[in-house]
């Protein structure tokens, strides 16, 4: 007779930030919760797939009927600005700061140091090439700013090269973030601090 | 046309910890993994339910194909102790503990002091007829050292008064727990520690 | 007879972060220490107010035996620039930081939202006067990217609004910190890292 | 000319708990209080050393004036008991649980398992000799349950080794300390609090 408590926490323990102590509880949830819950999620994870498809021209997931999602297919955003992020929830953020207007491609996850990761680069190339003909100037490379994210957007640099006399490459402004204190800021970041100080 | 992903996310934020940042990474995570991951999780779920049961006398899920689960099936285990605890995960450490030998109860929740929660009372007062019958001489309230913990002591205590004659109750001791410093430990457990010093 | 434990523990519980229990620890960890230990700290402490002076054009405290600090009266650095900080620690922190090659002014403290602190208002008026006179072109606002560091802002322009037509007024630049994660950056901080992407 | 605030940032440096930042914290503190403040300090940490003094019978340190601290000079307290402690804050910790009357021993300090450390040996020794001569029945080993506590109970055995016959030696009990979790507690725990159960 097989385990099924072991299996399905196992299942859990891939889930990311979940070790095996919360998947064994994410178990005994579920056996706590109706039969008919747990049929709910348990179609609302089969279906997801099919349900949520991944635009072909930012690649993020949406739950968009047409084929390319809503930022895509608005014609009222400005097909001069691309930024590049790592993951869909990177793109709700910047959307939810509110003042970009441009296009985005998702880039599906970054380049660790050791050599892991992996990103999407074919669709990259065939999104820039395809943007360029319709008056891409701009690809902002909005990574975050930890060694993970510079070692990605170096990769990034590389592929773009080819396309550089066409097209300008940025990366975000670094600075004070929210909240920081100048006396536990590093250097880098004062350096940009006052590098970027804006007349008020 | 309908929010899949919110969907989703929602569902997951019902999981115990998982807040909305967390249950929308959730939702990334399974768009990510194969179609096949997807499958096979949404089927676990499906049918937890059946595969896992409930065992008529400690009440705990099982995947024991028996009626009874391996624990109240042992004949080897001592009938005259019935340990009660919160939760599945509180009888696994006890058995990781590995000395005790006796039989146990799962409550299935605790009593806050505002009055929620929800323990399982009818079963309980079942489960503690019918050990009667086979020779039970102890209960021991397993509870959490918690205000929570004690409040469920207190109604159980409440529960069991008309067998006080038939049984005693105990509870867990109290004292330094591995890892305890003096100098942090609170008065109750101070006082547990001296009261319950052991010759060496 | 005095308690004197208790003496030296409050005036250390007085001390930035220190709570009666590390107080405690202090005046104990000084009772074990030799004799000539507590001496030392004793005399150091006694003779920090007239072996640190405060540089009469800056501010800060400094070891230095002339009436300037070293910073003040480095005759290379650049006069047209004056750069407002909190405190002595934060000036340490863009000295570290190398880029920086202007004066200094330090603040001596924030003002809170709720009315409380003080900054040296007397002395940074004199001071602003002393530099207008020696070409001074922009004073810098090196506040932390707090709601504090703000206010504080906000009262450093009401004070100088006399002299904003001989002085431009700049505030340190903001955008991601080193370690920033765009999903976890709150709006201003992206919206300022937007606005300030630079071209690589 | 020497660096003043160095000097004294590294002698607070060796406060415990203290790293570098915060010792120069707390020198800018004190150049920003008052000369008088200054002053007061610097003479409580000048003549902590005479001012309190230790006991020759328990070693801890007390603001008393008569030869004996005021536990050992205590008629009322039993001297059948004798409970050796890590350190000044563990028996205020528990003085103020508030059920012990026996006697007391502060160790001044655990041994390591690196074989850093040192405890009063020969003051034990000295201690528990003239305490047998007033009636001590029992040893208790107050140390914490961690594994220099362990460590250093193992040392403190050996040396009272030549005493067993004539006085028992105990350690504080060990169980379920004021919120602890079943789930999160480790099986040594749990074997106690099984094995100290208690009736109610």
């Amino acid at each position: 007779m097989s385990d099924r408590i072991g299996e399905l926490a196992r299942a859990f323990e891939r889930f990311p930030g979940i070790g095996p102590r919360q998947a064994k509880r994410f178990v005994y949830h579920l056996l706590s919760v109706s039969g008919a819950d747990r049929a709910k999620l348990s179609e609302l994870i089969a279906k997801i797939g099919s349900d949520v498809h991944q635009c072909p021209e930012c690649m993020r997931f949406s739950n968009g009927n047409g084929p390319l999602c809503a930022y895509c297919a608005d014609p009222a955003r400005d097909d001069a600005l691309l930024t590049l992020v790592e993951k869909d929830q990177d793109l709700a953020a910047l959307e939810r700061a509110g003042t970009y207007r441009g296009r985005y491609f998702v880039l599906g996850g970054v380049l660790t140091l050791s050599g892991k990761g992996a990103i999407r680069e074919r669709d990259l190339i065939r999104v820039v090439g395809m943007r360029l003909g319709r008056g891409l100037k701009e690809i902002v490379l909005a990574l975050s700013a930890t060694s993970e994210g510079e070692h990605t957007s170096d990769r990034i640099r590389e592929l773009l090269a080819p396309y550089r006399e066409r097209v300008r490459i940025s990366t975000l402004g670094r600075g004070l973030a929210t909240g920081s204190e100048l006396e536990y800021s590093d250097a880098e970041t004062l350096r940009a601090a006052l590098a970027g100080r804006k007349e008020t």
